[in-house]
């Protein structure tokens, strides 16, 4: 008996592919360094765990309120006025399974079928893909600024249609690392308010911000507030990735829709993963900053190493924990057939053992993503292997 | 701007909706007692709230495997073995984010636009809207057994047509209590089986089985497994509804194509609620076998009580921890617009101080379902007051 054709339309995400080799490789006892996880190497934060050991010996652990606990919403208030400087109220706010889960109940919640949504290249390997689930149409745009690929209203003129009713807005932006000025955040926005465009301004790698100053969409104006979803969730900023805790920030109107969605798809996430986000969002800000530090020091080790390569270039990555590396030069150099980013990605986790993420996932096929979410030493000799191996082609 | 059309086909759910009243009642001084809620009573058993606290120590905090952890697949597998007697491998499971996920990763992963899905009265009050969200259609069936509601093959042929893809089978059922014997599950399975027809069979209720023997519908045959796919979960047999962890088991292929749903949805839910779930199925056997007798005892006085009722007369309860009551004989001393039972409810909750569901929700508007959910002190006191409140009536 046949399956849903939703099922042909949706391939399995490029990166949990690595991700799964990667495991098979190891276990089979060869040494990978592993420079494609979008994951923190670093722990869930003391108090963070200490507040779920907590809820747990005050068993709670019962159904609670679709939206998420009220004293995390409250907290993400908090957070998001005192860093944000926005203000939002508890009913504003849809705790969810993950960032993953807040984009896809935006998306159900606000577009039909047939709607477009606007998706500045590169972008995260996931947004097609949801946005096909959801049944609207992703509308893939190339910037015209190929050396750093920021979006401009330029671009996003030229992809408007008159079913356009959504831009994806990653600022910081995962794979390339830009970090959006407070004017091109603007010029963008009220763009987008000025033509009923609705802006899902994902920020979930928001703190990690190396260069420049980083500016919540929502924060520009009362108006653009209206037209903005934030999601942002604490798996990159507090190392939680497991324990799945995103969240949105909208108006009444579209949190209530997004509830309704999340109410029917999933209910709320763990309500002990919610205790322990609600922690990390009061009680661990130290901690955090002291993992920021560490990130930007690898940060500047992969830049002094990437200089140093042969015929590479890469997009200057402000935010973010991944740098965007240009190996173009070197396409004459491998045989592939669809793909060469991909093929170069196999060749170098069968050659080299060091894991990166081909650009096709990300819609530019001449870059691979290397992320710096390992220690100094790995990152150091990944980097070495990737040196060496470009040079064997 | 306008959101999407679906966030108006898709209503909340109504027993959410009664949650959040009485929580507001409460919060006002009231003294409600809740006969309302499909969610144990009982805590977290102990041996697997430690082994949450371990996975923590232990940093099982990272992204994993989107179907879930392999050592929570194995022990499902494990328990669907003993317990159910069918042999699955971990490639056929898929850990969700409760059992609703499931079920919607199911509508997902197997139905296209249009496709049918019977969905025999009564029924629990997700699963049309959940069938609506993934763009099938319910097709509610009204059994000619109004005694009991027994779903029948007959039922199936007069509710069939062409575009009939699924059968939502859920044993014990909610609201009814009702349990299917072998011979039963036997004729339903067996007439799917030759009108390729899938069976979501819903066993989350599979422990509270106080009458015959619960057989699970895998385990008829080699043939109807594999066009079924067996829906249960943590939340109601070990009492972790608020870590929310469900689980599907299916055909490899099957759960493939559901886990790329879930991919896309929301990834894998909570690491450190599914290593509770893993030490629930593994090490709790025994608290959770007293925890049924306590059911049992609860049954048995609810049975006594509403027995001493007038005019009153309910479903028989062989499973689950509700009990559907028939109070159509009341239906002319209430006024009411569309629905006699919600009009019943919301009168008894503000008069009488009692929270139960209207039938309406599950597709019977002259009953409401009560559950035996709370202890059997506050089941008596509420059961008085509903006497009391029926007599002023």
């Amino acid at each position: 008996m046949k399956l849903a054709d939703r099922t042909k339309i949706v391939p399995p995400s490029y990166t949990i592919g690595i991700s799964t080799k990667v495991s098979e490789m190891n276990e089979n006892g060869r040494d990978v360094i592993n420079l494609s996880v979008g994951e923190p190497d670093f722990n869930v934060p003391e108090k963070a765990k200490e507040a779920i050991v907590k809820a747990l010996e005050n068993n709670k652990t019962k159904y609670d309120k679709v939206p998420g606990l009220i004293d995390l919403r409250k907290a993400i208030c908090e957070k998001l006025k005192i860093e944000n400087g926005i203000e939002y109220t508890p009913d504003d706010i849809v705790v969810s399974n993950g960032a993953k889960q807040a984009i896809m109940n935006v998306l159900l919640a606000i577009l039909n079928p047939g709607d477009e949504v606007i998706v500045p290249v590169p972008y995260w390997t996931s947004y097609p893909e949801i946005i096909k689930l959801s049944e609207a149409e992703p509308v893939i745009v190339y910037p015209e600024d190929t050396k750093e690929y920021r979006i401009t209203v330029n671009d996003i003129k030229k992809a408007m249609t008159e079913k356009t009713k959504m831009l994806m807005f990653n600022n910081p932006s995962n794979p390339s690392g830009t970090v959006y000025t407070k004017e091109e955040v603007k010029e963008i926005a009220e763009f987008c308010l000025e033509n009923n465009i609705w802006i899902l301004s994902d920020e979930i790698y928001e703190r990690f911000c190396f260069e420049g100053e980083f500016v919540s969409t929502a924060s520009i104006s009362e108006e653009v507030k209206k037209i903005t979803v934030v999601v942002n969730g604490l798996s990159k900023s507090a190392a939680m990735t497991g324990l799945r805790i995103g969240y949105t920030a909208s108006t009444k109107e579209v949190a209530s829709a997004i509830s309704v969605m999340q109410g029917h798809l999933t209910s709320h996430p763990s309500t002990i993963s919610q205790w322990g986000a609600c922690a990390a969002l009061t009680e661990c800000r130290e901690e955090i900053n002291a993992q920021l530090d560490v990130y930007r020091q690898r940060r500047a080790l992969m830049l002094a190493k990437l200089d140093e390569m042969n015929n590479i270039t890469y997009l200057e990555p402000n935010g973010a924990f991944y740098v965007m590396v240009n190996f173009g030069a070197y396409k004459d150099k491998i045989k592939y057939d669809k793909s060469f980013s991909l093929a170069l990605c196999e060749k170098m986790l069968e050659e080299a053992e060091v894991a990166v993420v081909p650009g096709i996932a990300f819609g530019l096929d001449d870059y691979v993503r290397i992320a710096y979410t390992v220690s100094a030493e790995n990152l150091e000799k990944g980097l070495e292997r990737i040196e060496k191996f470009i040079k064997t082609l």
